[in-house]
């Protein structure tokens, strides 16, 4: 099988594994597990920010993240399809009590003028915007990169009226990565920031949430609450450092990788790339095949290629590392054969 | 002062208050108030449902109308500038913990094939569509009646997907005063209903929300845990029952005017009616004599006439049974003067 | 029927019908009911408060206290059989998302010792101990009036850990009246206050909560939410002022009527009393006649006296405004009959 | 250090390390990863329950079981000192929006009438109990075993009145062992349980809960929301299979060492033992030493010896794993010499 479903998918390397071995471990609910307490410091260095939190998940860090900045009857402005809005089956709204307030962005990016103007004055009839969210990069938007200066213009409109920046940064080691910056390039224009060790770096299990120490003790209340206080954490925490001190240099191959297969797969008669390929996500639209991408998907599968639908007509690629530049090139040779036959 | 802020402001008249004076009431709790049962049993069948319930106020309706439909986690599809959206603070992600799915209509009516695109399949990343709201009239689209024939296609579209349709019908009694229709016309093509009595009514305070019998049942309880089971309740369900049975009639006196308004206002220069004229609302776009809606409503103030700003540059007028054709005509003079100056 | 289930039942009088003909009235959303301005500012003054808001329940002021004064995941403090745990159908849980740490009371006043050590420590396994509540007189403790040497004493506890008390006074002009003391007396020891305005004064509608005028400020707009935001409220505000300065003094009566009671049904065979009658409610103990409370107060229906259950073996009678001194007799009488055929 | 403040600190075995080194792991958020497969089955099993569901820990299995089985204002019967009522932040108020209702129970175990007692009629004014909740063994009652014939006695009540009971058996492995019974006698007498692999099994992190395949489905959606979907959790659920395979035969040691423990410190003056040892818990009451716990507590520590405070004048100790026979022989000493000198 060649798995192009997500970059989640990657199994852990030997490497991490023996991290886990070799682990320092303690109580983690008590802050003693060694492990852990290096991979905070770590990211939270790496990030820019004063402290950071180990959770086991994207959806665990923002939940957190909007628990702990906002209180319920509070609004929420996003962009119209983000993770935190469109994949978290509504987690903000049942836990934090926010409604989400969205725009529609340009790959991914929300126009500052909109995000100014859709600030809530001060009124009995409305909610107070208490939290601006970014994703970056984008995963509906193709894994588009939101440039810096978007952040920047953005983060000065929320200072400007006291509203905190959360940056769902899931994949922002690929932004960084993709645009060979430091990840600090981004996260100077945010508060808070959430980031993924199981992604593009290939840890097994966790991300991080990283802002100031003030919120950061607050995080680990609503942690605490939401089931993510783990004990020996260490032996995950320690692979995720693995991940984080040895994975970042090796994204480019997923981002050259994606290049790859998107001009492969545009070369094939009828079908189209739908993004631009910032990183490591290609969005194919395939109606004019004469299919759904549910039934592209289904065919695909049955020759040992995975992907996912995207929407009823789109279906999305993403390269991590368990894919070769071999597996590419026969998923295009795949696909070709798919599509001429 | 000539009052153009809203139909919320008009003063009970006579015969309302002496239906105060003489309204036989009891417990309403207990369920013994005669004048709410009377109420509620002849909404009901106005709405064309089987029961009905007496609220405080139109937020209060549509938020019990939301947790009877819906359950935490759980999404809500709704027009992206609807009242319940717009102007209920918030209330249904704090209280219900909904989110809600906003989609942008035209003049008040979301596209029906958007409305089947926007629900969720079932997936663990997916929020459950539970409910679609419709707001009839629609307020920010400047009293805009959303056609029943639209109204149909979305509840067809519902039904097979065993999603209840609840509409903010605040100003529903206008939409089928403007058209010459009954009310049924509209609520067919709905499961529950919410309808105001203090608005283009006149009553002092109250609205109604109409459903099945066990969706009144539930209803009931969500009520009492909001603070809105009343005790002597007929103190004001009177003064609404007369409401409701003799001031549907001369909202058309009302929509009259709305049209005179609009007329006067766009013939002066610089001024543009931004809105259709479907009722009793008539919005006017003010950038083009160079000041703000705030500046312009500010202006007029002094004049002795009230209005409300609607975004940076839109100002609402909304006409009602305290508003006569002189005080329209008076309206349109000042407005004229003070452009003209 | 004589009806002493509960001195919510009482019809407005004559005189708060034609305070709500003659009411000035606006639309009280803007601010501008007159009625209703007038009645926020005289029961403020009455509880020795900065400021005060006009609610639809009781139930609607505790529960915009709770809003007000708490986050989700605090935890509020309260006698074990309080209204606002017992009565509210778990609101406080389900809108405000608190956990109630109920104490056992005695007579309906706690020990402030108990409460000292219920309050929570600063711990990422606890919740945030955020408000203490007092309910006085407390209704399932049979009218008990908490004396103000109590709620002191809680007070000064609250104020040393920085945790506001709310005070659930529904009844709380019962204890003042039947002490001989103003109501000062009460609320100079909490920082929040809710009392009824349609229990023992008879009004037909509505409550007041008092206190800072920050805090009023915010839960205005939780009352908003809850859509208690009423419009031309004055119609039943003026009804309530009319209860509050003219119908306090006559508590007395009912007070004395619950003692007649009270000592009538005491000399009957077979049945006790079960609390102190300390104000207007008494409470009788039926077990010994072998049958159930239900089965008791259906007997007494029968004969045109109406109570309610209040436990397996337990009924309560309460005394009011439409009680006479020849109703608590004729019910004496019923009820010796009763027992003894 | 003899570390005895809990059972949660064990560290994971050289064979759980090697698990995790081994395990077969795949994407479970798909559903697809082996390791956790095979766990969640062998538990299920173990459990008598159709399915399990693999959590990361105590707090997410039993807030997940709220969250599945209540919908918000509801309420919640559970023993006054339980863990979920105590030491889960007000979780269950927080996000499942529920009502505790507390009884107090004897060593652990609530009594079966006061719980029928406890469910709520059907009125407007109650929330609807919809969970009874069985901590076994209890932590605070000192890791007392609630006998399985008051289980089934409540479960007898529950399921007359169709409700679900849920059974938090974070220690439920001990209770089994010290019986010699299997987990089974206990859960024969519930709807759902949650098991801890990190308490005296000694995992590093993870806990089951088990239940009926619906019910499974529907925790595994609020297991996504509260951020508990894991990617390669096998790297996690390899050691805890291991735990779960190999370490319930090792409690009757720990259970002895509790023993041991308890008749040591019994035998210092001023030293009492407050509970019964039925399991690996001793709490013993510092009062009569003139100190309170936190100060007996901070000498013990500075002797190299940890124990937890478990109220002003009571202390905990809990053996496990990596306390041996020779570590209480030494606890003991050091604690009489404390004592003494």
């Amino acid at each position: 099988m060649i798995d192009l479903r997500s970059d989640t998918v990657t199994k852990p390397t030997k490497e991490m594994r023996e991290a886990a071995l070799n682990a320092r471990v303690g109580d983690d609910v008590y802050g003693e597990d060694p492990a852990v307490n290096e991979l905070e410091q770590t990211a939270a260095k790496l990030l820019g920010k004063e402290a950071a939190l180990f959770v086991t998940s994207g959806t665990q860090g923002n939940q957190i993240a909007v628990l702990t900045h906002c209180n319920p009857g509070n609004e929420v402005i996003m962009e119209a399809e983000s993770h935190i809005f469109y994949y978290e089956s509504g987690a903000i709204s049942a836990f934090a009590g926010v409604q989400p307030r969205t725009l529609k962005g340009i790959r991914g990016a929300m126009d500052p003028l909109e995000v100014e103007g859709a600030i809530r004055e001060d009124d009995q009839h409305f909610p107070e915007t208490s939290l601006i969210c970014i994703e970056n990069t984008h995963n509906r938007a193709g894994g588009a990169i939101v440039p810096s200066s978007n952040m920047k213009e953005i983060y000065t409109i929320a200072q400007k009226n006291h509203i905190p920046v959360h940056v769902d940064g899931a994949r922002l080691f690929n932004a960084a990565s993709a645009l060979g910056v430091p990840l600090t390039e981004f996260t100077q224009y945010c508060d808070t920031v959430q980031v993924c060790l199981s992604k593009g770096l290939g840890a097994p299990v966790g991300s991080i949430i990283a802002g100031s120490e003030a919120f950061i003790k607050k995080a680990r209340k609503w942690r605490k609450r939401l089931g993510g206080g783990l004990r020996q954490a260490g032996i995950i925490a320690a692979p995720g450092l693995y991940a984080l001190n040895h994975m970042r240099e090796r994204l480019a191959e997923d981002h050259k990788n994606a290049v790859l297969l998107s001009e492969g797969l545009s070369s094939i008669p009828s079908l189209t790339i739908a993004n631009n390929v910032d990183t490591n996500i290609v969005v194919a639209e395939v109606s004019a095949l004469g299919m759904t991408s549910a039934e592209f998907t289904s065919l695909l599968k049955k020759e040992g290629i995975l992907a996912v639908t995207f929407g009823p007509s789109l279906v999305r690629f993403t390269t991590h590392l368990d894919v070769s530049k071999d597996d590419i090139e026969k998923t295009i040779a795949v696909v070709r054969k798919l599509v001429e036959s």
